[in-house]
């Protein structure tokens, strides 16, 4: 038991500034603050924008957060845009601590609870970049593809938008064929259940899968 | 805080029978074992082989590992052989609850940890069983290759095998250009940093990974 | 002409126990059968459940097929379940004699006849187990998908069944664009000629190809 | 029992002009002439070069063998050269008779014995050539690579070639990891046996393939 | 400057005997001409076929370009048929003088456009074609499909086919999810500023692009 | 001729603040400066580290290629650095103008040249990045690998650098089989002859190809 040493704390960086997605990325992650376990921290960006649509977004926040983590003393980071803007240049800048991208473990876990996967997107710009990003993972044999709600992140924190996420999950499993649905924005937790729900297939929430994945990684380095 | 419940379990079953190597496991995933999380028990099955060499090895324990988890109430389950044997066939028979498989979860953090990942395997029939097991999770793009010690699970819990473990993972670094190294057994956990230390490349240890997993999914299902 | 040695024997082993299924592979490789060529010997799997539908239901055969052929004195056999069920390991039993899965087979003569294959499953559990299977195959690229009728295997061999194959044959064409389609299961040989016919690409009937494959395995060895 | 009928006839053409290859696979496919089978004729092509070793050698005998196929009235046919010229041409050419490559059958065979294949090579022009066609099939994953001997068509067919044969077979094997190794040339067959002993994997010779795959075809169509 | 050299040659080949096709890419490629750029010269072949639609059309015409580049004293060549007929023997025919196919550089150039090209095509049986080279190319990750118009080169170059090119783009576009298009024959210029305007993704002409390679690749020898 | 207009303009920008590259990329493109064609400016980035060695440093370099790409009234860009950083964020600023990277383009390029194209690279940094990119591209299928100079890009552009860069040009070509090499940083231009001469196999200079592209694009839009 790792109790004698300070106790571990895990950053989650929201990279866009919208309150609201950073409150709703806190409150997804909420079941995995465990007593002897690290401290779950969340944050928002304040150099973010509003929310992370085009390339240019993605691209703007790489050096802020790049330069915060340098800064930070925290044991892990979770980078909670479904970009992961910066992933590989922050993992330089952590100097051998982890960090955890919201795409690359809500993927992962994708992959142990079905055979192909779907994303759904926030835009159709978004779903150029998820198709980057999957063919540099190399899962493309794994991904069904993407679908998109034509929202913002802050939008789909927000009750309105369940509909529609269920409309693009359902697109997703009927059309390409997905058999395991990734949701492709931090804010959307508090749809994850409905959705499942409703279209019949696991539906995955990404923050809450990088930081159970960043515990991991604190214990077994303590 | 998911503390008023009763608390949850991970069934980890080395489907060998070697005792050695059940209490390699048991000691590998001590750190991941912290109060308010999981329970975190592991077994060996008492009708596996002494060692899974051949596919026959791997294939015997699948019914019998069927039939374990569909009679256990643990809330989830970790097969703790690197053939992930019966891994689909479990996952049927456990009605839902998270099953994780140790080469899967190895590798998809070995995905997260380099470029190319490569295995140290116990013998060129894992190898076979290991390019097939990589082709089927559709990852080759990512595959360095396999290394055999020429070796059995009992052994490689052992002190003695050391430099042959250290020297496969050296030969996976400089010959298919690896940058991350699984370890390919459930027993070798307790070499993992001094290889890591002699190579130079992170080296995973599949079992701590899959039992780490089990414990996000435990608590994101509470 | 190699006349003057004992008449070979290639075992050609339903693993389910349904005897019209059994039935329906003997008449399928009747064409085969030829003065001077083996002797083909189309058996069930006593311990066999009566379809293969779930994970389960093929991971079961596995050890009764290994035991099976271990002590037969065939000269080769063939697998004759869509699943190819334990088909490495039953490799391993025959001790160097040939051992033809009818997947396996059925999947590559199709890889000669068009561009993209598409599968008729039997269900979504079937389809799941395919897109593992062409995965470990390693053969993606030509894999246009499969499509479920919804049925046993039993009832494949029957004459009602014929609309819903035609139709699912049709939709592999159509949608996923499939050029050539392969029969999912062994008992479908009579609907061969009529899919064919009504949707105007190459059909495969994969238990045909297995066993020609055995032929001249058989022959080559001699 | 399809004895009533005219006896079938597959035709095997070599497309090079050399006697000594034509002879030599006339010999490899001996084992495949059974009395209830077809009949197995083999045939060099007049207007072929004396070995085909660049790209324009390969492209020299299509519309040779176009016109060849389209006015014979064999069952089926066979290309016997490992480049598979105008396999698709004439597959139109032959009006829906089947048409088999030596190339396309030695690889399939060889993927039902190993996890990678590698192919021994006339020379380093082949191998790109090798390279492009294992692409064109979608077979990468399972590729090892080609090895090249240095030689024309009608040495393989000689007795001296046999070190140099073995020695690439033993290259494939050690380097790239081959665990299958397919003759990258018709004219070989009387080496297959000595490699196979000699480099302990198994040895694949195209031709005995294509014709073994014939036969099936035949007796299908019957 | 490279002024003071002889002015250097690009011989663009239109594989088909259609004046129409061949009238169509001299003038597609027009913008291309400059003062101090490469003469830009454009022929037809005379004996090819009016149209490449089978793959004995596009065979047909290999040795006659081999024969063709090798007398012609150009300093760089274009293939102006989208099968890229005998481009590799044609390759070694020019002696190192650079050698262009329109697929392989429409194709090359689309990936700079977009994540995902489809392919107008003529016929179902280009469709196949194509599959095929752009497997040989090893592009399939980024392939979206074909779309047939069901026409011949010369009916493209007409003012006719319009309608039906923009709606083959369109389906390519909403269908298998293109995000940008080539056109798939060398005729067809004419209609791509509106094919373009009317799908609202980038749309190639593979004549330009190769013409445009050409020159670059003459100027670097210079 | 498009000769009544302006000017076209191409600008090339070296992202690093290395004179000494700037300059080796300006002699580099000469060859494509010609009458009646675009004009060719290569400048530096003032805010560019002295070499783009760490993720940090190449992503420092987006935000500032983006701004500056913004404001410029060129007719097209090209990205002098082998990372291509930035190059979507920067084709977003430049408005539907033509923006080309010299890594993606020296890899098309070279896509033409030869199977398996390898890449000298600046360093082991450099290597794990073009790993990443080359999946991106979803180009592994003809990808040999990359070989480290251990360099900076300053260095590469002297002439004491050409032994080590002849050593790695041979090394790729002899190990993991390139058939091609493509030179994976900007200032190499002049080292390239040379090179090609000693190692066998073609080498691209990836400046010059993406500035030829460039001047391909800004015609076809006159």
């Amino acid at each position: 038991m790792n109790q004698t040493m300070t106790r571990r704390r895990i950053l989650t960086i929201n990279p866009n500034s919208s309150a609201a997605v950073t409150a709703a990325i806190d409150e997804a992650v909420a079941p995995l603050r465990i007593p002897g376990g690290p401290e779950i921290v969340v944050v928002g960006l304040a150099e973010g924008p509003p929310s992370i649509t085009s390339q240019r977004d993605a691209d703007s926040v790489v050096m802020p957060l790049v330069n915060r983590v340098a800064r930070e003393d925290a044991d892990a980071f979770v980078l909670a845009c479904f970009s992961d803007p910066g992933l590989h240049a922050v993992r330089e800048a952590a100097g051998g601590r982890p960090v955890m991208g919201i795409a690359e473990w809500g993927i992962l876990r994708a992959l142990t609870l079905g055979e192909r996967f779907g994303i759904i997107a926030l835009s159709p710009q978004s779903i150029r970049r998820q198709q980057r990003m999957v063919r540099q993972m190399g899962f493309e044999a794994r991904y069904a593809g993407s679908w998109s709600v034509g929202a913002s992140a802050a939008e789909t924190a927000g009750a309105d938008i369940r509909g529609r996420l269920i409309e693009a999950g359902r697109a997703l499993v009927t059309q390409p064929g997905a058999d395991v649905v990734v949701m492709g924005c931090a804010g959307m937790a508090s749809h994850r259940a409905a959705i499942e729900e409703a279209i019949g297939v696991p539906v995955v929430e990404p923050a809450q899968q990088a930081v159970a994945a960043a515990i991991g990684a604190v214990l077994l380095r303590a």
